[in-house]
């Protein structure tokens, strides 16, 4: 089958790549669309050592188990079952787990793949593919939501405009906190400020924020984001930047910020989010391109201000 | 008056300081026992730029206000009383603060010195001077309950056997949590054991804990407190090390452990646990000296594996 790679060099596209057989636990889901994510990215460059078919976001057709024939989206974390996160229904903080398309695990950028059927969630008839492919980054978006509780009423500040910067604006501010989205690309983005975002090239200097999240995706945002924190404030970090950092502690110390990291979350609020319209994906689409292209869309997926590349397989 | 004081080069014993002022909200304090603290050697290496008399840690007598001629401790902080931390009664979250011999106040390490009448706080007559002196450390270490609710139940791990870390897992273990304190000098910290806190010369390789404190003052203690982090877990940074370090943050993204920075506390749950013994602190003090020795005091409390160092006023 087709599925774009990652081994030594560059990923690319192989025609060749054998069909994956479902074993135990594990179920074949036919690829339908599939994004590319900054984490992609990242493992090309050579984060988490990744071999193997690369993409994690997606949506599909289960091929085997209870939803043979049906659309879905799925988590991306493959646990033990048997570990004490894995009980504890946190497989996506198993000790021994494999990641979708991450780590030990084939992705999604090929015609098939394989999932634990546990990690399954049937998409409703009114999410199209194109917006259900944001599953998994939505997901992601809404698990600050897990993590804090509700945001109603807080100042929230999200520095970075890439497509997770933006997904997170919005579940921001339609779960109520005055929202402010700052980055350097925000051409393009009226429709959010009509979600009642505030769009920002940069934050006010001295202004200091209930809730700061850094989805910048670069380690010269932490700096910025720990600046706009005011005391007692609660800092996400949305960001996976491979390497080691230089940053002042102190002001996160004197100032009693909370830091929260922050990463995968669960399907359904996702899928609940974008079947109502409190997310919007669609404006963040910038190419579709076909499987065979998938080596153009990588490298369009690059460039600076490009944010979704999605790529349609069947 | 005699006062020890930073101005250029390493800070000194005056002879000639002049006595303050009562002035607006600010009482004079006599004091009788100021601890020598990390902060004060931080600030004599350029921490915060202060220039002025050291020292925060004190008991005192009150000459002026409602207090005088009683025996006090106080809060360090001295909120500008308008803002809005100040009007929910956070003045050490105050933007336009000074703070008690670290921040454009004059401290606790000379024979007399100002404080807002609202930050004192009246010693019990069951708590003795030398133990009284550790309110503000001990208040310290009780933010933490503050911050986090309690810890009953939870594997913590503090890192650092310094005053702070002694006192903080004291904390812990009396509201419950399973503690385990790691550091390089453990000689003489028996008593800790018999308070039921586990003690080891460094964390076990791979083991994983809910809840870990760095109180290493050290840039160093950061790296091992992160790799010490359960998924799902808090660290809570105790130190203030001056300057920018590197560190990998990658671990707290993936693991999405919640991290709390935290400072000063508040003087009432500290004098609680000074007087019915859930902290001790007679066996962390290492030297007691007359102000006239200010300097020797100092370069004790320097010294590795130095835990307090108590300057004895009048």
């Amino acid at each position: 089958m087709l599925a774009f790679v990652l081994d030594e060099g560059p990923p690319r596209l192989v025609y060749d790549r054998a069909r994956p057989e479902p074993v135990e636990a594990l179920v074949r889901v036919r690829t339908v669309v599939a994004g590319i994510c900054n984490t992609d990215l990242e493992l090309a460059r050579g984060y988490m050592k990744h071999r193997g078919v690369l993409g994690h976001e997606f949506v599909g057709v289960a091929i085997d188990g209870v939803f043979a024939g049906r659309r879905v989206v799925g988590g991306i974390n493959f646990g033990c079952g048997s570990c004490d996160a894995c009980s504890r229904d946190l497989a996506r903080h198993c000790a021994n787990r494999r990641v979708l398309g991450i780590l030990g695990a084939d992705g999604t950028l090929a015609e098939e793949f394989l999932i634990p059927e546990a990690n399954l969630v049937e998409v409703p008839a009114l999410v199209s593919d194109c917006v259900a492919a944001f599953a998994e980054p939505a997901a992601a978006a809404c698990e600050i939501l897990e993590q804090l509780g509700s945001v109603a009423g807080r100042d929230a500040l999200v520095l970075g405009d890439g497509k997770l910067g933006c997904l997170i604006a919005q579940v921001l501010v339609s779960d109520g906190a005055r929202t402010t989205l700052v980055g350097h690309h925000l051409h393009g983005l009226d429709w959010l400020a009509e979600c009642g975002i505030r769009l920002a090239p940069e934050a006010r200097a001295g202004a200091r924020f209930d809730l700061v999240v850094d989805a910048t995706g670069s380690p010269h945002g932490l700096a910025g984001a720990i600046e706009a924190c005011a005391p007692r404030s609660t800092l996400v970090l949305k960001t996976t930047v491979a390497g080691r950092h230089e940053i002042d502690l102190a002001p996160l110390v004197i100032n009693e910020v909370n830091v929260v990291g922050s990463r995968c979350g669960r399907m359904e609020p996702a899928l609940e989010r974008l079947a109502d319209g409190r997310i919007l994906v669609e404006p963040l689409i910038d190419a579709r391109m076909p499987l065979a292209s998938v080596e153009v869309a990588f490298a369009a997926a690059a460039k600076p201000g490009v944010r979704k590349v999605l790529v349609e397989v069947g």
